[in-house]
Formats: C-alpha cells, structure tokens, sequence
C-alpha cells in the first residue's frame, strides 16, 4: 500500500509553535530561566548537598514570581491556574526533585490552603507561602491507608473549653507517611484528619499545623522522621509525621467546606460527608494534572537524548562497507517512535485538560466531574508511559544510559514513583471507568470498589454512554484497505471499543444487585474489565486532542507530519491491542497484519524526521548534556 | 469451565526441594553462609564505603574456597562448572554489586585465563585469581563498538626485535568501557585486541596486560578513568581504559586458540579469523549464563516481597467491614502471580540449561552451538522478566515500594543494566533466530545482521527445523472445551507458534539471495519478524523444562501446585500473544477469550498458594528484612 506523501524536511520551529500551544509565552520564559547554570541538575550529589541545592533553586523560582500565578490576585496571585501547571510541567525538563518540592510548596501546601480555607487563612498565609516565608507540607496520606485517604485515622478533636482542636495519631498506620518537606525544611503542615465535635465523626477535615518551632525542632507533641534515601528524588526531604495530643486554635480548621463554632456545633454547605470529602478533594486535582504534565517532560527529555544517540552511534556494518547508525534499524525504530508519537497525543490531551481546568472556575459540577476523571486518566496513562518509555530509552542507549552522567538512569529513578503517588494509577483507572458508568452525574462518593459495584448497580444506566455511529463506520470500511490512514475509522475504532467495554462492564457490574451474589466478588471478578474499560476511554480522548490539536496547525509541512505522527500513535496503540479488536470482529485477521505492516512502514517514513520532532520539545541544552552524545 | 483440582495446603520444602535440583547441597552452603551478618546488603552506603564493603565481602567469598569451583583440579579448584554457575546464581539473592564483582574476578576474568590460555597462564595465575591475590579485569568492549566485538580497534601489535607485543588504543571510540574491577582494585586485564604480527591482521585475540603497578598507580602507559555513579552496582568499580604503546612479553598472548612465534609467524588450530573468534567468545558462555541466574534470583527477591507485603497491605473494605489485602484484588493477582509462574518456569530453564553445559565438555560442535544459542535467549528473556517484574512489585508496594529501605528500589536500579550488558538482549535474539535458521549446523560467523542476512540467504534451507504434530494436535482440540489446559495442546501450541514463525522469517530472508535487493534492506524489514522468532523459540524451550522438571516431582502435593502454575506461566503466555494465534487461526475468538477467563481462574485458584510459592524459594530472612513489612 502507498504510504500518505510526506515533505522532505519540516522546520522544528513551526512544530514548537503547535507544541506550545495556548501558553506559548510563559513557555519561552521558563526555558530562558532554566536554561541558567543556577538550574543545573547535577547527578553527583550526595542526598544532603541535593536537598540544600534544591532548597536555593526553589528561592530561585519564588523571586520570579511564578509561582504566584497560580494564587488569587488579591493576594498578589495572577489567578492563572493553567499558566501556574504549565509552568510545574516545564520543571519537568530539570531537576525532578526541584519540581517536586515546588509542587508540593504551592501546588499541594498552598494551593490547600487557598482552596481549602477562607479569608483569615489566605490573608494570614498566602503571601508568605508565595514568598517562601513559609514552607509547608501536605499530609494527607497515612502509613496504614495509602489510596483510601477518606478512612484515614488521625483525628482532630474540638475542645470547647478551650476552644481548640486536638491532633492526635491514634495508632502507628496513622503516621503520615512520604510526607514531602517534612524531613527538614517544612514549618507548617496541611494536616488531614478526622474531625470529631459534640461526640461526633464529621469526616475528613484539613488543619493549619505548625510542625517545626522558630527554631527548626520538632514542635511539642510531634515527631517527625526521615524516610531516607529513595529510590529517586532525593533532593526532597520526605518524612514521616505523627502527633501526640496537639493543640491548635478552632481558627486553624480550613472552613471553607465545614466548620465548627466555637461551641463546638458544626455547619457545612454540603450535607453529606463523603460528598463533602471528595467536593474537597476535587478541588486539589491541579497536584494530579502537574504530574502527569511534568511526568510528560522527563518523558521528552529522555526521548530527545535517545533519539540523538540513536542518530550518532553505529552499530555493525552495511554491505558496502559503512557502519549503520542506531536508528536506521527496524527494531531500534520500533523501541523510539511508537513511544515518541504517544509522547506527542499525550502532550495535546495534557494541553486540553490545563485549559479546560483554567476556564472551568466555578462551572457546573458534572463538567467538574467530568474534568476530574480525565484528569486521573490522563495521569494513569501519561505516568505508566513515562515509566515505560524512559526505560526503553535507557536500553536504547545500551551501558553508557546506565551511567549517571548521561542523565536517563536518574529520569528513571525520579519519575518511577509518578505511577503510585498522586493516586495510584490503578485506582485511578477504577475512577475513571465508575464515573463513565454514571454517566458523569454522580460524585465519586466513595474510592472503594465495593461501593463502585454496588453504585454501578444501583444507579445504572440503560445508556451508559451516547452512542455514536462507530460500529456503522467501520464496517463502511471494512473493504478499503486504504482504511487504517483513514482519520474516521481510526477514531471509530477507538470510541466503537470504549463503548462495547464499557457496555460489557456494566452488564457485569449489574449482577451485584442480585440478594444471591457477593457484591464484592462481582465487583472483583471484573476489575481486569473495569480496567480496561477505563483506558480505552483515555486513548480515545488523548486521539480526539490530537486531532484537534493538529487542526490548529497553520504550517502545511509541520501538519503533514503531525498527521503521520498520529497515524503512528493510533496504529501502533490497535497494534498493542488488536487482539481485543480481532475477538470482537472489529479487524479481521488480514487488516490487522496490514497495521503491524503499517507501524513498520511509519517507522521507516518518520525516522528522516525523528531529530525534528524531538528538537522541536525546544528542551534546554544543559539539560541534554550527556557526555555520550559528544 | 471447571478447574483442575487443587491440594488445600502444599508444603513449601516440598517445592524447594524440586526448585534446588541437582545443586541442592551447594546450595544449601551458600544459603548459610549468606546468612551471616557479613553479607548484609545495606541500602544506604554512599559508592566509596560500599566498594569497600563489596571487596571485603569479595574475601569472605575467596576464604570459602567456592569460587575455585568452576576452575580445573589441577590448579586447585573442582572442575564442576554447573556448581560454580548455581553459586552465582545464589549470590544474585543478596547484593547484586557482589555477584557481579565476583563474576568479573572469577568468571569472567579468571574464566578467560582458563579457557583461552595454557598451561604457562595457568600455572601462573589461576591460583592467585581463586585466592584473591590477584585482582583483574575483562576489558573487551570498546566505547565505539558495544555488541560488534569483532570489530574492536585495540592493537597488540608483535615487534619480534624485543619479542613483545605493543598494545595500543588507536582512537578514543577504542576505549575499554564499562570495566569491572578497573577504577579501583583490579592490577591485571584480559584485554581483547586485533592481533597483527607480519604486517597482518590475525583477528581479535586476548592479552595479559598489567593495569597497574604494585603501589596502586596506574602502570606506565595505562590510562584509567572511573566511570562515576551508575544507575545501580555501584559496589563495583567500573571504569575506563586505554593504552598508549604498552609493551607485553610474546608469552602474554592467552594462546589456546592461536599462538605466535618468537619470529612473529601466526599459527592456530582453527583457520577461519571469524570462526576462532566465535569458538574463544563460546568459552567465555558462563558468564552470560550466570547473569540469567543471577537476574532471576533477584527477581524471585522482589517477588517474595512483593507477595509478603500484598498479603498484610489492607486497602479499602469489604461489605461486612473487613478491610481487603491487596492480594485479594484480581488486579493485583495480575500484576504479580503470572509473574511468579514465568520466573518458576525460567528457574526450570535455567537449571536445564546449567547442567546441559556442566555435562558438555569437548561435547559436539553443534551441540555447543545449540547451547549457546539457548543461553544467549535465556539470558535475553530472563533478563527483561526481571526488568518488567521488578518494577511491577515496586509499583504494587506503592510508596513504600519506592523507599530503599524496603529494597526494591536498589534491585531496580542493579538489574537495570542486566538487559543491555553480556550481550545486548536485541542483539541476542536475532541470534538466536539466526541459529535456528541454520538447524545448527554453522558457526556465528559473524553477529552483524548483514551477515545474517546473507548467510541465511546463501546457506537455507527448506527443512527450517524438525517438523511436528502441532498443528495436527492443535486441530484435534478445537472442539474440546477442556483443551486449553490440556499440556499436550499446550506444547503443540508453543512448537507450532515457533515452526510458523521460523519459516515465515527463512522466506523473507531468502529474498536477500535476489541481485536486485539490498541484503541489509531485507533483513532490517524483517527484523522485528526475526525478534519474535528467537522469542517464540525460548518460550517453547521454557515451557518444556518446566514440563520436565514437574516429572521429576516425587510429592504428589507439590506436584498438582506446580502444574497450576505451569498453566498460569502458559496461559498467560498465550494471552500475551493472543492476537498472533487470532491472525493465525490458531486460536478462535471464543477459545481466545477463554484463555483469558482461565487465566484470572488460575490466579483466583493459585491466591492461596502464592506464600506458599515464594517460601518455597528459601531466600535467607535478611535479604527480605523490608521494614514495610514488619
């Protein structure tokens, strides 16, 4: 079959321009700041030298500014959410601890206490936060209770006679754990507990604590712990946290969502307790979208290194006598571009999420529903991609990706966690997948899989999602053998697979309403299902934003490219899972050796362009300076 | 479907006693004497303390008298090659950085001494080497010429006026890299140059080069430089080396297979350059070998974990309020129980292919040839199951996982390089299809895939390889439900998927014999069709050790458990690679979809059982002391 036409040679810049996209500026800015040898990442240092150069690059970034783009304008903020994410993505490039640390200090700290608390808190502390005055930690999660942070058990116990609420750590699993900030340099903590008035359980609650006195200890009554070395991101202090019967003022319960009088009587705009928790936890979805957005940038960094390498080091002979470059191989190909193609959807589906998350406000709350469960997908999706491809890269770069100076064994070792932290990525698949099933008009009342099963089962749902005229299309195809480039069949294919597993999972999820079932082990039995359900609506949205993102594209040439890099992401993703599409009668045995055949034939028609699609990441050189590329 | 019936509860030292095998009392030894303190393997020394650890450790090793194992009687050591292989098996439970130290000093180092010098060589310096008295290196890769050893630029050059060879480094891609032992304690190296002698080039020989003089310093012309921190082995000192003008004496030539004369004329008992290359290179098998054992005892390491802790993790609660462990989640059961099949399946790969090669000696030449071909795919498969795994347990311990304390972390991190070094795995599995090409019958004349192509275009063959009954058998099944556990299906599955693929791979490559073509054209557009060749082969060479070894079981308990998790290590086999048999017809829909029902069938059957499993192991308490699981 002829492949689609191609220009010879496409200007980098033009695909930078596409790339860039709605915060183009702010983009260029960050690149010339980072590009400073202040930013260096170095990967020599040893884990106490890595958290003090940290700690002075994160007072670097606080004197731009930047980081108040994200905070209220009345605070000094510029109330620019999608300015302020796409500036954490950018760290991405750097040092992933500094992007860490900096996400957790006004992404998770102070975005908490701007979204979480009122007036007297931002007035109290949103300046110093912004300006570094104030370092804080975010202590949600506890030892005992990972992703089920709703049952989590520390309390925070209201003392009318003194009016003030007592922290407590009941039991060791309630430490907070992983606690970043905490092991040296945070003074204050967003602490979640349970809050407990007049006798009673009110749910999660989030509190203003000091955890350090003025003079760096321990505040009386709590403890803190280094959790050591990591695997990765050792320029961020992790630590372990636990309270003894602290005291702090009624004053310091972040009351946006609920509060207590000082009588102890409490009050909330929202009845319910789990509606009011996850209403809370919605809100801090921006930690969740930094990461996928930054998990993106190691991921291009590492693709640029390897496809540079690919280009200079050469392996074994041709016939005629000349050593063949790297990437002149099939197989070499096939390990780089599949996985640069999906770095470029991922990168338009990251683009849309930061702009409908920055023009949403106060928008209606199934759009919020809606937002944060593409939010979870794009994360599961984009992280477990990070991990995988910058592992190929390093093999693509044989020993010398294993020395620490050519910079690809420390991507690996910083963004491994970026799969379970932020919400494990298969819990996260679970929600996206349960809140397709409810059509998006119900909270996520409850993280847990029995209550998916059994809300699925109560609530559902003839129509679990609108139905498109997929089926129709592919079939109009089915004897064109032109039909794997076709634009509509391949977006037929993805959504007409969405659809059917997501009919098939509640068709399943149903039996849990019967008397005679464990609603539990149905809900078990299908979690392979549910899983799976939940990706495949995450790879149909990350196509329809490439798609929309290269419709946009005003240069012929650099779009001519983006549609092929596209064909590449789709064809190689059917190719991943053409045994889902050959079982259910969507390929048949000949068209689904036509798209292995057609993966291999946009490999050879990509490789001429492979150095201008990664150059056009527009990454800093002092960040792709491997010695091996010399 | 009903399920094969199952044993309520299997004794672990039942299954133990099938996993130890033929080596069982050595490695009982080992398992005791890594017990002891002295070989703790702490998480949290900075490089220059851990060297140091490693290379006292390294002592501990020598005084036990066990590396002299593989060496021959004469010099003091056992002549039992399979025991010395199942040692640094065993090693690879604990510190990976000592395996390694202990591979290059002994099997790699030492090993070449053995089986490329004489008796001058030996009676000089094998005792030295297995008393540690002599530390050294094994300095064949060059920074320019990673996978494509015969081509190396080193020279040793033969002056026959002073009787010395001049060893030299011409450019600096002719750089020795990655050398173990080489940027702290080694004195001596196996260097590996093109011999000239004449005015000719003779091919790539080995060369006994000091590195170093007695005081430490860097012997006159050698120039050292250490490679710095690495991803993970950083107990191991690697570092890089390059000579100018070295002068050696005529006797340091290692001149089993090809000598030179005072007078500077060449001899050798084999004619061929490539050829003589190829038979030293086959010699040096074992420590290709002994890393697969190595990478699955660390795999087997962090499965254990992984298991231990799914089981005392709770995560989110069951209708009568229990809270559920994680392996209690089919989603779980995923991640790591089919994981746990493939690594008893390598086991049993691994065990066959060590006492294949224990048994060998001066065996035939085309039964040497078949074992190298079957080590370099195990060694490629293994290597990435311990890759994939790895990771996967790191993932399914969350945070915890990600914290070094808890081990997983630094098991990462060391057996990252594992895919990429003794071979490069893509380099190895087209290897191994190119032997299959040829029945055998030839030597690896050459690894470039040009000659690949040429060669098996010139040399093929109709009778790709014996033909069988698969497809006869598979026909036979096609009605019965039961079939996908039945092992005779099973296997013929396996053989046929290989026969398939194998004469699929021989028309394509037949095509290179056309003057029209270009040899490297067609190969490369074959290339991914030969990776999956060389893969299909080793996962039927498994899947028939693991056939064998369930034989070999005397308890009828142990019995029926381990051919469930020879289902499970097949079936999720065949599920992986379900959409070849749909592209086939070797596999319905209905049967394919089937196949997917029993594996989560088998995880629900083998849940029970998976303690049980990675007890069975025997992995001495400190190497699994993880805090996360107190």
């Amino acid at each position: 079959m002829d492949l689609p036409s191609m220009p010879a040679k496409v200007d980098p810049d033009e695909v930078t321009a596409v790339l860039d996209g709605r915060w183009a500026e702010l983009r260029r800015g960050v690149r010339e700041q980072m590009a400073t040898e202040k930013f260096r990442d170095h990967t020599d240092l040893d884990i106490e030298a890595h958290r003090a150069q940290v700690l002075e690059q994160l007072g670097e970034l606080a004197a731009t500014g930047r980081p108040a783009l994200g905070f209220a304008s009345e605070y000094g903020g510029s109330d620019d959410v999608g300015g302020s994410i796409t500036s954490f993505e950018m760290l991405g490039y750097g040092d992933l601890s500094l992007m860490v640390k900096a996400g957790v200090q006004w992404g998770l700290f102070g975005g908490a206490v701007q979204l979480l608390g009122t007036e007297r808190h931002h007035t109290k502390y949103l300046r110093r936060i912004m300006d570094l005055d104030l370092l804080g930690c975010f202590a949600m999660t506890e030892h005992g209770h990972g992703s089920d942070v709703q049952h989590l058990h520390t309390t925070a116990t209201y003392d009318p006679a003194t009016r003030e609420f007592v922290v407590d750590t009941p039991d060791p699993g309630a430490t907070k754990e992983y606690i970043g900030n905490a092991a040296r340099d945070g003074h204050m903590a967003v602490v979640f507990a349970q809050l407990i008035t007049d006798g009673e359980g009110r749910g999660v609650h989030a509190f203003m604590v000091p955890i350090r006195s003025a003079d760096g200890a321990p505040a009386p009554g709590v403890t803190i712990e280094d959790c050591g070395r990591k695997a990765g991101l050792n320029g961020v202090d992790n630590g372990r946290i636990s309270f003894s019967q602290v005291r702090i003022p009624r004053e310091a319960l972040l009351n946006r969502f609920g509060d207590v009088a000082p009588d102890g009587s409490y009050s909330s705009p929202i009845e319910s307790d789990g509606r009011r928790f996850f209403t809370m936890l919605g809100t801090l979805i921006r930690g969740r979208v930094s990461v996928a957005g930054s998990a993106g940038s190691a991921t291009k960094r590492a693709l640029v290194i390897a496809v540079r390498y690919a280009e200079v080091r050469r392996q074994f002979a041709r016939p005629d006598g000349d050593e063949v470059v790297l990437l002149d191989y099939l197989a070499h190909q096939r390990k780089l571009l599949p996985a640069l193609a999906t770095s470029y959807a991922l990168h338009f589906a990251q683009e849309g999420l930061v702009s409908t998350l920055n023009d949403i406000g106060e928008g209606p709350e199934e759009a919020q529903r809606e937002l944060e469960s593409r939010a979870a997908g794009i994360k599961a999706v984009a992280t477990w991609h990070a991990t995988a491809t910058i592992q190929t890269a390093r093999e693509a770069c044989g020993g010398s990706g294993y020395l620490s100076e050519n910079i690809l064994a420390g991507l690996k070792a910083d963004t491994d966690v970026f799969t379970t932290f932020e919400g494990d990525n298969t819990v996260l698949l679970q929600l996206v997948a349960k809140s397709l099933l409810t059509s998006y008009k119900e909270h996520f009342e409850d993280l847990s899989p029995l209550a998916t099963a059994r809300f699925v089962a109560e609530q559902l749902v003839g129509n679990v999602i609108e139905k498109t005229a997929a089926r129709k299309v592919i079939d109009r195809f089915s004897d064109d053998e032109r039909a794997i480039y076709d634009r509509a069949w391949q977006l037929s294919l993805f959504q007409d697979r969405e659809e059917h597993l997501l009919e098939g999972v509640a068709s399943r999820l149903r039996r849990a309403t019967s008397p005679h079932v464990d609603a539990f082990d149905v809900f078990n039995d299908a979690q392979d299902h549910v899983l799976q359900a939940g990706r495949a609506h995450i790879h149909r949205v990350v196509l329809e934003a490439f798609v929309e993102a290269i419709s946009r594209c005003e240069d012929a040439d650099a779009k001519a490219l983006l549609e092929r890099v596209c064909d590449l992401y789709v064809l190689s993703n059917v190719e991943a899972e053409r045994a889902w599409f050959l079982e259910h009668g969507r390929l048949t045995s000949n068209r689904s050796k036509a798209v292995i055949a057609a993966v291999n034939d946009l490999c050879k028609l990509l490789r001429p362009h492979a150095r201008t699609l990664v150059d056009a990441f527009a990454i800093p050189d002092q960040f792709l300076a491997a010695p091996m590329l010399r």
